[in-house]
């Protein structure tokens, strides 16, 4: 089934921590050290420059077999040709975007509550972006954090893959395969680490820690 | 043909300089006045926020048989059914548009230079919107004003339908219309008019006054 994929190690990119590194090498380096799956998140800047950052990674992307998912903008997803788009609550409606994104591609939602987490997965989400597990200096505008518990009611409550994400890092990220998530997802651990080749390889042993291999 | 229609006086949203009033009252009142076409135009706010101010709009643009064009977002336009969108140069592509978008609906292309208008024109566009006539402190980042030279020569180059933006109210309107423009498009001579219906009235006044009505 296509919309299955891996979330367990999930990059979301944030071109202004990657400094003057350009953003392919970060998220190349990235995949290196075990990304499972890259969400570009560009909020600032063109439609054409977005879907340029698209373009430039999609080859790599392609060669590793990692999906690549876009914040927000359907229309860009369409145009390049990514695997998913991912939503916040101020983004598309979860309806609408199915009927125009198509019922063979991702649609990951962002849930800021375990009332969000509920009617995305009667909306027919693919997966969940819980968020924020803990404050971040990242994004602004979120909702107060979830933490543990937070997640553990969500894991309790819905079958959809559960994706922590909010002030992750290498010393916490176990902590939130153990209370439910099935992936963690990080911006600053990778985007913003001197080697995030090596911050990769950290962040995929602590996730596989708690999440043993499928026997053969 | 679906893809024609009138542009001669189209109006470009700019909730900022409607104040208190909704944008669906000013807009309503343009329409009335006479205003033929109307792009919404959202630069800063959420997906969500997008599609809620164009559903706010459509049911009585749909009564009065006015087309609504979305700026820039075409997944926007796709999920609340617009009739076109209108891509600056930094916008998406008109190929990839022209793709995701369909061949039935209306794709209008910016055109800061004779190049892009011939550029647009081989593309497929349904129309240019000739920017900027004049400097206008509506939008910053636009290119040096063309004048009605520049917009004489895109006229003489290109067989497309011309709207003319930047700078334009009904004290020049005319000479847009004079010099090869098939319509004038304004932001502020309506979106700030303390009565927009007469604004808009006053404006399709000197428009038609170099555009005969059609004989029966």
């Amino acid at each position: 089934m296509k919309r299955m994929f891996d979330g367990s190690l999930y990059l979301v990119t944030d071109r202004r921590m990657a400094g003057s590194r350009p953003l392919a090498e970060v998220v190349g380096a990235a995949i290196r050290g075990g990304v499972t799956c890259v969400q570009l998140r560009e909020k600032t800047c063109g439609t054409r420059e977005f879907m340029e950052q698209a373009d430039a990674l999609l080859p790599m992307m392609r060669r590793r077999g990692i999906p690549l998912i876009i914040n927000d903008r359907i229309d860009v997803a369409l145009a390049v040709g990514a695997d998913g788009v991912h939503l916040g609550q101020k983004d598309m409606p979860l309806a609408s975007a199915r009927r125009i994104f198509g019922s063979d591609r991702i649609i990951g939602v962002s849930a800021e509550s375990l009332e969000d987490a509920l009617a995305a997965e009667e909306g027919g989400a693919d997966y969940l972006g819980v968020s924020p597990i803990y404050a971040t200096p990242t994004k602004t505008d979120t909702a107060p954090a979830l933490g543990l518990e937070g997640l553990r009611r969500i894991r309790a409550a819905v079958k959809l893959p559960l994706v922590g994400i909010g002030g992750l890092n290498r010393d916490n990220a176990a902590d939130v395969i153990r209370n439910g998530a099935d992936g963690v997802a990080v911006v600053s651990a990778i985007m913003k680490a001197p080697d995030p080749e090596a911050a990769a390889r950290e962040l995929a042993v602590e996730i596989r820690r708690y999440r043993p291999p499928a026997e053969d």
